[in-house]
């Protein structure tokens, strides 16, 4: 490999510049190494979040974090394959039913998930409330489990990228994450790596987003589909409203159990509406042409394929999940129709009663969350409950209010216009 | 102090956002005591680099740094103080002459200096060449030699702005060198807790300075002015050119031969210019109407002073200087005029030949350098010497001969005109 320096590929980014093929490669393999230090790879982060790169700068980026590590193959699988990746709201739980659906429609999910960060969930806490389940499984396990089950949810493995890892809590600490280059070539390394077939991703626009605007996640999803299908994923992606959280629920414990009523055949209607949205994109981009997923659904198929996939991890389908001690019912202060319902403010309500993490290191309460009792454009009754807020230590409840606070507006109605769920599909 | 959290700070300024005064004393102090990490101040300097600071939050800046550490103060002295401070040039060793000039003006002169780093020699370098003498002297050391000599160089204390001796190290490594903001507050922080009453700087422009444009000097100039009236040090810059190298070395104790050449009443006249033109800044900061430095030069006191204070840090001013122990000459290929000589060309001819160092742990040569025996606007003959260059390893010459290839022209002299070499005062 041709040698560099960092402070000439941080001086060739900072004044603008594009960085050569060779400049990538060194400065991703250096500093998995070592060799190139922290605070230069920070400076060279907050160069291209603040100057951006080319399309062929973040390909080049992405393909040598992938060099970093091992690379997983489901070639010997009977099956094609797909994976979904969101890139994080609140309420999302929409990886739990789809998971086992899209197994049920005979093709293989291979879904390598993360832990919650902040105000958004992360899927691996939440089945974390199930009983004996496990995140972590070996590349064996986990192809074996793809054989017998179809689906399988699990941590991503160590050596995996293991320059996005460094690179990702490197940004965590030094502001910058927020870089759509860097968001990009993070997600996509994983998912390129994992060696997945077929790729949907359900990029989140709006308060509870990262992105907040519709341009940034176009653009977000944009470059993503671009990086999978230059490596020869097939890659789609759906860019939905997260300015409203998904579903009744925030939390860990309490969106299994809406998730588990969808796979019965109830559940909230846009939880419904995106898992089968997702779910035929999935089949899609595997070309298989199969069974309508929502028939599926209806038939039980899908609930039959989550207990096997939850069975094979360790965890008990039909056991009891953790409730949280404590409870605070907040209700309606006026009656009349929900007209806001701000993501943000839920979010952030759910984290601060423990159902999120500050730090990486701590742990999350497996019962604690919000539950709302109305979506925007439902009618609501003065004194009737709003929300309802879980927690084994009482003495959140407080700031959780705080959060909460303007985070919803009751109007009569009248200028009240439903926001469609899915907002664009970029292939 | 109030508390805040470095990721806070890095996305304020990143977002193009000015830092309030709380956030840039948390960020310093705490950087300081090791609670901000080096990749943090790292990702702030680049957004500084590249989304600039106001004067406020310069001033702030600066004063956080002086606050870091010790200051010194001369008000026991019986005579008024001034320092005076070079952005750095290719033969710059006005500081060897000026200093015992202005002490014989009768203004003390508490110079700090450092050591040169790249292409750009320093004054301790240069001195080191003098057999005994010493660059490192206690705070009490250098307060009585201010009161019997009138004049000290010498090496910062590690006690002034700690700070910024920690970032100029990170900002070295990190690309970060380059921002206005960060070299006006790195020099002003260690000027004005120095404690002297005033301060000529002489910002350099041209091929051979970090500024390359008279309107990036120019506001280097005004926001280091703005710095140092605002802190009650009287401040004013001259903006010099360094297009050209100055005099006609460029090394170490070459450089000293050549001041000494000067302190005898001799030397190049666009030393001898310089040096009388800061020293007429000075002494007028300074509030003292005494004899013009002209004069003085011609007298011979200066040249006392410079033994006195040589003698004084445990020189020999009379013992001989080290000479390389090769030298190699290269000749004029033609007749005609020399119409440019580059400074950064000739600087780092000097620097390969051993005068600079690579990294800061390397020595020094002390006799090596390039001589140039010509100066633009002179006649030159076809194979007549036009530059000596001088070393203790000889496989360096190569390196050097090539670093000067394209730095100078000689033509018929008919378009040729002088820059001056003073182009702009900043007050």
């Amino acid at each position: 490999m041709a040698e560099h320096d960092a402070v000439e590929v941080i001086l060739a980014k900072r004044d603008g510049g594009e960085l050569s093929d060779s400049q990538i490669d060194w400065m991703i393999a250096a500093y998995t190494q070592g060799v190139v230090a922290e605070e230069q790879m920070s400076a060279l982060n907050m160069a291209i979040l603040l100057n951006g790169m080319s399309r062929r700068e973040i390909a080049r980026w992405t393909a040598a974090m992938i060099a970093s590590g091992e690379r997983m193959s489901f070639d010997s699988l009977d099956r094609p394959t797909a994976d979904k990746h969101s890139t994080g709201g609140v309420g999302d739980k929409i990886t739990l039913p789809l998971a086992p659906l899209v197994a049920a429609c005979g093709v293989a999910v291979p879904q390598l998930s993360g832990r919650g960060l902040g105000h958004t969930g992360g899927t691996l806490d939440k089945l974390e409330s199930i009983p004996g389940w496990r995140a972590s499984l070996s590349n064996e396990e986990m192809l074996a489990q793809l054989g017998s089950v179809g689906a399988v949810i699990c941590a991503a493995g160590e050596g995996l990228a293991p320059a996005d890892r460094k690179l990702y809590a490197l940004r965590d600490v030094t502001g910058t994450v927020e870089s759509i280059p860097l968001i990009a070539s993070s997600i996509m390394s994983k998912k390129i790596a994992e060696g997945t077939g077929a790729l949907v991703l359900d990029v989140k626009v709006g308060a509870g987003a990262f992105m907040k605007t519709l341009d940034s996640a176009q653009e977000l999803a944009r470059t993503m589909v671009d990086l999978g299908t230059d490596a020869g994923v097939n890659t789609v992606a759906l860019v939905t409203d997260m300015a409203t959280p998904l579903g009744l629920t925030a939390g860990n414990a309490i969106e299994v159990t809406e998730s588990v009523e969808v796979l019965a055949g109830g559940g909230p209607a846009d939880v419904v509406e995106l898992t089968v949205a997702l779910a035929r994109e999935m089949l899609t981009a595997a070309g298989v042409s199969g069974p309508d997923p929502a028939d599926v659904l209806a038939s039980g198929k899908a609930m039959d394929a989550w207990r096997a996939m939850i069975s094979a991890q360790g965890g008990d389908p039909s056991a009891p999940l953790p409730v949280a001690r404590e409870t605070h019912v907040v209700t309606a202060p006026t009656s009349g129709v929900l007209t806001r319902l701000d993501a943000m403010a839920v979010g952030l309500a759910a984290w601060r009663l423990g159902a999120g993490r500050e730090r990486k290191e701590d742990a999350v309460q497996a019962g604690a969350g919000v539950t709302w009792h109305a979506r925007p454009g439902d009618s609501v009754t003065a004194g009737a409950p709003l929300f309802t807020l879980h927690t084994d230590t009482p003495e959140r409840f407080d700031r959780a209010l705080a959060a909460l606070e303007g985070g919803y507006e009751i109007g009569d109605g009248a200028a009240y216009e439903a926001t469609p769920l899915i907002l664009d599909r970029i292939s």
